[in-house]
């Protein structure tokens, strides 16, 4: 199967990103310093747009950086774009064929902007129309739901934070992410067996904080997009002024608690849904309190840091849909009503 | 119920609001050009996160001001809040208690940003921390499930918008608001008859593009709170790049298809959903071929402009978010497991 071989491509694939475009990622970030970028501007949609959910969390916290993400319409529909003085333009695409993407950067570019593109396709129209290009390198992604294109965008945004930081132990453990990501795919065959158990869900929600607001997205959307099951990502802060409502016993509740920061909160929400509602919890965690709670617990190295765990987290949670989309019967390669390539306007 | 009276109320409260409201909002807009503001910086929490997607697009649209939504956990469990150099710092929320929206504003003055508050409550911590505020006085609101304060918080950005743009035309429209809410509110017994087609519905989407993006939001996160069903918002664009694919026959989607630049899209999306996939549809707009292909059509007054539509395309959504609940049996006045005020940080 396609979407399973390129699942488990992952830690080859980022690894040969790091090494590839560290040296590009450092003179991005030489530039960025040289002017004066009071924010981020960036424009994604579906997959991408995670990616650039992760930025947002990540460029905040590590490097100050405030980040907007882009209303495409704005550009394409109300043809009245916002002033971007001072603003980075940054565009995330595997393909690089949106137009609605590609319109923002060319505007950007149009204002005197700087403009930076993360995308597989260092020929495309979003790679043409900006100054600067990461390369994912993740090799062509033939299964119609992105996973390994996911995971390299995820590594640029993060190359790109730990250039901006310049900062050693960043760059270190960036290279470990490869070795963590090899840890977490070893649960293959667990995941296989647990999926069972969902093979009539037809709905849940995927809760996530904090860095990993953008791994419950993501996960979200492989559910969406491979099992037809409706699964709704919300950050826990969200879920609490309301959807909670929704939760009854037993009803599937998938949550993303990683060490670190946010992980009391999210522990609390868990604890909540367990004891409170007894709600049927999965949970991603490398600590044993989050573990616990859970029916189906799967894990991640333990020593993983908060600001990467998004790109081993969301290993689990690809193999959890994949083997969920068996389960259900239906093809992991070609989801009906979708196209690789999606040209919005 | 309480909840039927404060929907009935919303054409009083919003002419109230544009009364008494609109010179300080010249005021903050003058302060607003005297100041060196490159993009606004935006915090608020469920209901008032929606009013904030209105400004996203509004104040990009109309003013030209990029916007990005803060991500509170970055001031609360990070401690790392972004450099807010040349923002206009926003916080929008209906009981000004929420200790992470306060957070971001004494952040924002802290970095000797301008900061600006829209609240219902003028003593609130939230206005407290803020220079200038913006009073919703949408009177006390008791149930538990927002909607006067949100239409309120909508008024406030408005008139924002109008007093930054300074135009004469704008300020005329906000003035015919009241009463396009009143026409769009004597389809209650319709609507009421309407709601009991879905009554075991447990699963929708709802989608929306461009200024009425909040619209989708909010008319999902009432269908959440009141009627437990999972409700999902899209944009029409992101939807088509993935979540489609859960669409089969006469799966319900829920649409917001105002006249105005958007349209064309939201039609096309709305042909194919019924032609191609035989989706069930229900629809909000001013706009007869919209319409015309809803099983249950709700419609506003056709004069309605699109960046105003917001305001009046929510009422129909409320009262179909009440009658569902009703259908249903559940309580509209206090929903389980959720608060009126959800002190999260």
């Amino acid at each position: 199967m396609t979407l399973f071989s390129e699942i488990n491509e992952q830690p080859g694939r980022i690894a040969a990103t790091l090494a590839s475009q560290k040296k590009r990622a450092e003179k991005i970030a030489a530039e960025i310093h040289k002017r004066d970028i009071r924010y981020v501007f960036l424009a994604a949609r579906g997959t991408s747009d995670n990616a650039g959910r992760y930025a947002n969390y990540l460029l905040g916290a590590l490097n100050g950086l405030p980040l907007a993400l882009a209303t495409p319409s704005l550009f394409t529909y109300y043809k009245k774009p916002p002033v971007l003085k001072n603003a980075l333009v940054i565009g995330i695409s595997q393909s690089g064929k949106s137009p609605d993407i590609v319109s923002v950067l060319e505007e950007g570019r149009r204002q005197g902007c700087m403009t930076l593109s993360m995308t597989n396709e260092p020929a495309s129209p979003l790679a043409q129309a900006s100054d600067f290009v990461l390369e994912l390198g993740a090799g062509a992604e033939k299964a119609v739901a992105a996973t390994k294109t996911y995971t390299a965008e995820l590594m640029c945004v993060a190359m790109l934070s730990a250039a901006l930081a310049n900062n050693a132990r960043m760059w270190a453990e960036l290279g470990q992410v490869s070795g963590w990501m090899k840890a977490a795919l070893k649960q293959n065959d667990f995941i296989a067996q647990a999926a069972q158990r969902y093979r009539y869900m037809d709905q849940t929600v995927v809760l996530g904080r904090g860095f990993n607001y953008a791994t419950a997205f993501e996960w979200a959307l492989k559910l969406k997009e491979l099992t037809y099951i409706i699964a709704e990502p919300y950050s826990s802060a969200d879920f609490a002024h309301g959807p909670i409502a929704m939760v009854e016993s037993g009803y599937p509740v998938f949550a993303v608690a990683a060490r670190g920061r946010v992980f009391n909160s999210m522990l609390e929400m868990l604890k909540r849904l367990r004891s409170e509602i007894a709600a049927e919890l999965v949970v991603i965690s490398n600590d044993k309190r989050a573990l616990s709670l859970a029916q189906i617990p799967l894990s991640i190295p333990v020593e993983t840091p908060e600001w990467l765990s998004p790109l081993v987290n969301i290993l689990p949670a690809q193999l959890f849909a994949y083997h969920l989309t068996r389960a259900k019967g239906y093809n992991t390669e070609q989801p009906r009503s979708i196209r690789k390539v999606t040209e919005t306007k």
